[in-house]
């Protein structure tokens, strides 16, 4: 891939994907839960997972051995089966949980000092997108943004008045060099009431958050470095030892105090405000199955008159012609009379929820951890 | 017990109790199966089953030494268990369900070959009364008139309009002595609408058929060889032989070509047409628990805010005011937004519904019938 103009080589081939894979999906309970998150399901009905479908959405970008992999210490092996081509060098542990931050700036940072100048992309490992051919054209010119120094992100072109995703509002044109639709972003706007995102989609200047960051390694940090310095510095001295024998000792000295914070908030929010902030529209399909409502809508294709059934051993008997049953046990599920149903059978645990109510399911997992019934979690 | 007057034992003392326990119970599927059958089941949270409750209710009125217990063979083991007092004498075992008038039939051949004049009341197995003091007090009643040759039942005094019970129609007071509240039946009505069902609640004369028949045996098998005379016979020829080493040869060539037909359409009605059916009124407190809404209702004690909850080790976390919830399972069950809802968790079957629409499981399970699933049945 290395076919440089003069000693540097060209962007695209600077270019290195992170994919943090941390969140476990609360609002997809019982079918996500620690042991299994999200990114470990096939949500899709490709056949195989979300991790699996993002890997292999980035490997035409950056090639499988430019793919870093964030994730849970619990998660090495699932993952490691999911990406038998993931390379050791490419994998980074957390031992807890610590927000996008310190997930992607730890990233940032071993790769740069592996490798100076280098661009990286962050995609989460749990969204569903339909186009690979758009999204690659995007990420491509989000990287000729992100090369000239902006932080980029990529907002998809809504397709309705969706209120379970923040927004950005983008602003003027920005001219850089083979990335003929990038706009600069007058800021981010967090999940809207309806009656906002339809006068949002009815402006057409605004585009939704799909949380992906392309930027520039040092830019990123740099960026991250202005809100949160602690935060930084923690990352730095990670990334000093990362590729040492100190690794074990410093991770266990550092990481348990790093900040837990979005990187919206650190790095996307603060840089749309001092204008360094540039998006570029994708025009494809995109959801990040946030609920059994979205996943019922994904899974029937839009067609509304579909009860959606997920699950290899599923057996349905129902006369229902909306909501979604997830089976994870093969016993006989009979729905009578119920619409709009949301049906999770799992071996241990059973949901009962509408779409209209999906939402709250994550409600349900605050309340399981609070009575200290982690079993199911 | 036996302190007659001259030769003849008063009536009381000649009265032998019949539980027919045949029915599954298909509209309280998956709970209720041909291997665990309505009657099996703990419905009223009294700690032990439905038949055990009838046993207990009918011990008082005939002693444990005089119920006979008509049921499939392939739940002896079930029954015998719940009833240790039975006496091997007062089983009758059913090689295939022939329906009511086969069972009670057979057991009042029997028994009047065994005990000439003997008087027998037939009670199923898997309904709740609440108030056995009153239920005997009818009993008793009904057995008076039974003695003076009629086919006695006792009515329901109704609660409500229900519109899932039939009901019977009473016509003039009957004068016999000892049984006061005995009146004549003018004809019974099967399950009307709900404009019907006020009308007749309205009208003060009519009753729940809640299926309860007393009779002298001698006069139960004439009016059943009036409409069913092959019937009649069959049931003559397997008492004749049942106390014999001939039992099992003739119970082989005879039961199987038994008429299926209620009692009700053998019997009753056609007893009431003749004018000789009467019906005591019971002032008590009745279910048949025939679907999961009435099981709910009688969960919840009436209180309409309450979920109603059925399982030793069920564990629900719910935000639902209504509805009931079977778990056989241990699962945790968690319910959001879902209202009237009925979920029934069994280790190979789950059942979700609303009370509503609970009369319509028994589609369900012909539906199982139909296509072969019968591995849940």
């Amino acid at each position: 891939m290395w076919h440089g103009r003069g000693t540097e080589p060209e962007a695209v081939d600077r270019f290195y994907s992170v994919i943090p894979a941390g969140g476990i999906g609360s609002r997809l309970w019982p079918l996500s839960r620690a042991s299994a998150p999200k990114f470990l399901h096939d949500l899709t009905g490709s056949g195989q997972t979300l991790l699996r479908d993002t890997w292999n959405r980035l490997v035409p970008i950056s090639g499988p051995d430019r793919i870093m992999v964030v994730t849970g210490r619990a998660h090495r092996a699932a993952v490691e089966a999911q990406l038998p081509e993931l390379s050791d060098l490419n994998v980074v542990l957390e031992s807890e949980g610590k927000d996008s931050s310190a997930a992607i700036g730890l990233a940032a940072a071993i790769l740069q000092r592996r490798e100076p100048g280098v661009i990286i992309g962050s995609f989460a490992a749990d969204q569903v997108i339909n186009d690979n051919r758009r999204f690659r054209q995007a990420v491509v010119e989000a990287i000729a943004v992100a090369d000239a120094g902006y932080i980029a992100t990529i907002g998809i072109q809504p397709s309705e008045p969706a209120i379970g995703f923040g927004y950005i509002q983008s602003g003027d044109a920005i001219s850089v060099p083979g990335a003929p639709s990038a706009m600069s972003v007058k800021r981010f706007v967090e999940k809207p009431d309806l009656v906002t995102a339809r006068r949002y989609v009815e402006a057409g200047t605004y585009l939704w958050n799909a949380g992906m960051f392309i930027a520039r390694a040092d830019r990123l940090l740099e960026q991250l470095g202005k809100t949160q310095p602690e935060l930084l510095a923690g990352l730095l001295r990670l990334a000093e030892a990362w590729d040492t024998p100190e690794r074990g000792a410093i991770v266990d000295e550092v990481w348990p105090s790093l900040a837990k914070i979005a990187i919206d908030y650190s790095v996307a929010e603060p840089s749309a405000a001092e204008g360094v902030l540039a998006v570029i529209p994708g025009d494809f399909a995109w959801d990040d199955v946030g609920d059994f409502g979205s996943l019922a809508k994904l899974q029937s294709g839009g067609r509304k008159s579909d009860l959606a059934i997920l699950g290899e051993n599923a057996r349905v008997l129902s006369d229902s012609s909306s909501g979604i049953v997830v089976s994870e046990t093969g016993r006989l599920i009979s729905l009578i009379g119920v619409e709009n149903i949301v049906v999770v059978d799992t071996a241990d645990a059973l949901l009962v929820t509408t779409s209209e109510h999906a939402q709250r399911v994550k409600s349900v997992v605050d309340a399981l951890k609070l009575s200290g019934r982690t079993d199911v979690l």
